[in-house]
């Protein structure tokens, strides 16, 4: 059958289990868990023409559909160790295959360790079917018992830090949708954090025993915080000047400076750090060589200010591109 | 935002984890592993018009998605213990969301165990996103360290066993493709059979340390067994007389015999037992109530002969229904 092709491209994906596991080939996969580790499962899906525009390269199509996953796993400090992949797509064309085959790939062997050497995550297995292309991807990692990042737990006093910078795939989807030819740096720069999300996994480990909540911001930096206010039942005081945008996003955002806050796709961390951690913060940033920025403070008080400027993070949330 | 919704008919299926476990509600859920055991992981996804007919009931698909992936479990010999849902669909329909998740609440609930109880195998989380129906499960569950049923193993000489009766299935998608109404009761079985397939999970843990192959059928018996066959070098003899047909079946498949060899759906295990332990399969099928049919024997000749005659079981193989 032309389905059995498929399986050619995806065995690849499945190399370096322990002895005595088990990947794709029989009717599930066997896995050892760490002795002293919860596993940690997230699930994501993409929708073509509604996660990503129809004209998306396969291969950012493979990458993003993984890196969304992985970026879950940070949330909750968790060491990635393996997913399953649900891959519905309307016939079975090599060309197309092959590109998103080498997205998982290229994410699947790049991910960053707290050591700064690079860890695998191997498919273990799923299913491939026919019909309009959807990507359901389940991955699962590994982190101390009783020590992974929750929503809740921030506190009143706590700074509130973002990696990275924000709004970049906000302006790189911008730019998409409004079918420019993107040739400037900074716009192909805003692009391939769109379609190429960089899971901050290592990040999401190191702040295990140093945050006291964390989210991945993928909604867009205030919707996602909401989810992690309300969790923890605390608000929230940001300041505008603080938040991490690059210059082309303050150009793209200068008629709207909440866009850059509300745009989704970031893929960053949004965490919370009691005040006497806050240096370690800073050290922690000069160690995996990534901008941790402080943006605000948790408030008793439940609710949601900018400069002073009361909120509503919920109603700007950030519904995919259409 | 009208996503939300979802939740809510959602979050009652997550019910029933240990203390310090997670579920739905955070980025990721965290689970416990039991001591001694290896994970066990299932992915099926399941496109509305591909893997059933469109006008099938809410209730019955979200059965189906469900008993299927808890199908591959019981053919590891796992006891199932939770499942992730990516459910992408066209819009939010009340009605529609309440009968599945009545039909995955169905499954979740009455997975037999070997001593007669029922067990529970709760939702811990997913995503919902808006596109053409498919459903995405990956299904996980225990099993003692190195003692997972396999599709490798069968040895020349021992007994070939299929459970339940086989072919219900095949004929229950007929009469849908027909548009036949259906009224008779061995059609309505036969429907039944289709649309709410019930996975032999209390089998297939009680096949560990007693089968020394095994498989889930879901593309057709000879397909499947087949696979079987490769994973193991060996080959097999069958007797078409000791097929599990039903009497409906048979009317049905007189003039193909091959016919419910060949069709789909029925998520019945097939597995292979030394010649010295087929009694304790008798005894088995008593205690469990469910048919166990010696259906041929495993050779050391590689291929598949259906009563002296060479078949290629591979070229039967079921491909849906479309």
């Amino acid at each position: 059958m032309e389905f059995d092709l498929i399986n050619r491209y995806f065995l690849p994906l499945g190399q370096t289990l322990a002895a005595g596991e088990l990947g794709i080939g029989d009717d599930g996969a066997l896995l050892d868990p760490p002795e002293g580790t919860q596993l940690v499962v997230v699930t994501d899906t993409l929708v073509s023409g509604v996660h990503f525009p129809e004209t998306t390269p396969p291969f950012d199509i493979g990458w993003k559909a993984l890196a969304v996953n992985l970026s879950d796993l940070a949330a909750m400090g968790a060491r990635p160790a393996f997913y399953s992949l649900g891959l519905t797509l309307p016939e079975v064309d090599s060309p197309w295959l092959s590109g998103f085959v080498n997205g998982l790939w290229a994410v699947s062997m790049s991910i960053e360790t707290l050591k700064g050497q690079k860890s695998v995550c191997p498919l273990i297995g799923g299913d491939t079917t026919r019909g309009p292309l959807t990507i359901t991807i389940t991955a699962q990692g590994w982190v101390a018992k009783g020590k992974a990042l929750r929503r809740q737990g921030a506190q009143p006093g706590d700074a509130i830090f973002v990696s990275g910078t924000i709004g970049e795939a906000g302006l790189g989807l911008d730019l998409v949708m409004n079918q420019q030819s993107v040739t400037h740096p900074h716009d192909l720069f805003a692009l391939n954090r769109l379609n190429r999300p960089e899971p901050r996994v290592a990040l999401g480990q190191a702040l295990i025993g140093l945050a006291t909540s964390c989210i991945d911001v993928s909604d867009g930096l205030l919707a996602d915080l909401n989810h992690l206010l309300v969790a923890s039942r605390v608000g929230a005081k940001l300041e505008s000047q603080k938040m991490p945008l690059s210059s082309a996003v303050a150009t793209w955002a200068i008629d709207n400076p909440i866009k850059p806050l509300c745009s989704g796709d970031d893929y960053e961390l949004c965490f919370t750090v009691p005040a006497e951690r806050v240096k370690q913060v800073s050290r922690l940033s000069v160690q995996l060589g990534l901008r941790l920025s402080c943006i605000g403070q948790i408030t008793a008080e439940q609710g949601c200010w900018l400069d002073d400027r009361a909120i509503n993070a919920r109603g700007n949330g950030f519904d995919h591109f259409r």
